[in-house]
């Protein structure tokens, strides 16, 4: 089972070599990430990719000064909606509506309801809930990596308001919430991958009730 | 790429024929969420798996009578630490380093470093960092079962203090965050398994920085 084998060969790399990650490889993982599941289809986040190296040399030092960021070709930020508000809501079912090709009334209830649920909440509320679908996608951009034999290190340890300000993030209603460098292993350099992985005892992680 | 033809195939499965899944393949999609990446290595969660008819019929007005609740023969549930206490990372640091063959300070500075941030917070801060990381393994749970095309419905939509309660969850620390039901679908009576994916423009989900 490829998916098992990928997360049995992945860790969060602690040193890559810098050899650069090809692009249709990019292009599957962040593939991966937008093809992810979200509630209600609301895929309330975006990826943004960045390879500029003036910048990832900026963003090095707001990372507690991680090398992946600028070993990592390519780095991966998930920016997630700072609010569900009715304009973006209005936008996502009338794009699925065109391309599910049905009437514009279709699901029209249930479109209501969706938007009352979450346009009535308060904006932290609405972005921790839109930041839990940002990871959903973010743990299968780690695995679509690792299938393809690319390196991640996810990371959440870095100042998430300097990162959003670099970025420009607030001006497009986005907040950051993890970074993911792509790249490969320094094998003889990194004090991780000497160490095996380890796990909770899985009678502590799962419970049957049959 | 396996994953994302499994990524493609999936969808959130509105009506299930209530053919069970073997138990080889609900053993390899809890493998998916066990070998998860979580901050720290904490793995802050645990999955609960019900296949007690009567219980998922109790749960399924709970969770907005979704009928999947009892067709699906297998319901996980992902259920969250309430917080990060000490004792609870003593418990991994120490299973970690035993498991890797180290010696007890190994690393000791940095298990300081961790656990000083974790209990010096609120514990809703903590929760709410804790379902994240359980949200990663929600993900890899829901396409392991696609790779092995077993259909899942990812649910959020339930009443999570009624569902703590009947199964005794905050006795245990422990919070609900989303269900899980295995099974397989039922073509004929799926309404939304006739619709297209459908997806965010590609130009508004992904932003290149180069």
């Amino acid at each position: 089972m490829q998916l098992l084998e990928a997360l049995n060969w992945r860790y969060a790399t602690k040193k890559m070599n810098g050899q650069p990650v090809p692009e249709d490889k990019v292009e599957k993982i962040v593939e991966a990430a937008y093809l992810s599941p979200t509630a209600n289809g609301l895929q309330p986040f975006k990826i943004i990719v960045i390879t500029n190296p003036e910048l990832k040399a900026k963003i090095q030092p707001i990372a507690m000064n991680q090398s992946q960021v600028v070993d990592g070709s390519h780095l991966l930020v998930f920016a997630v909606w700072d609010n569900y508000t009715e304009e973006r809501l209005e936008a996502v079912f009338a794009w699925t509506k065109q391309q599910q090709g049905v009437p514009p009334d279709f699901l029209a209830e249930y479109h209501q309801r969706v938007k009352n649920m979450y346009i009535n909440r308060p904006a932290e509320v609405n972005f921790q809930h839109a930041a839990r679908q940002a990871y959903i996608a973010f743990g299968l951009a780690i695995a679509a990596a690792a299938e393809l034999q690319v390196d991640t290190t996810p990371m959440e340890g870095f100042d998430n308001k300097a990162l959003d300000e670099l970025l420009d993030l607030p001006a497009q209603g986005l907040r950051s919430v993890t970074l993911l460098p792509l790249g490969y292993r320094d094998p003889e350099n990194d004090w991780l991958l000497k160490l095996k992985k380890a796990r909770t005892p899985k009678e502590l992680f799962l419970r049957k009730i049959a």
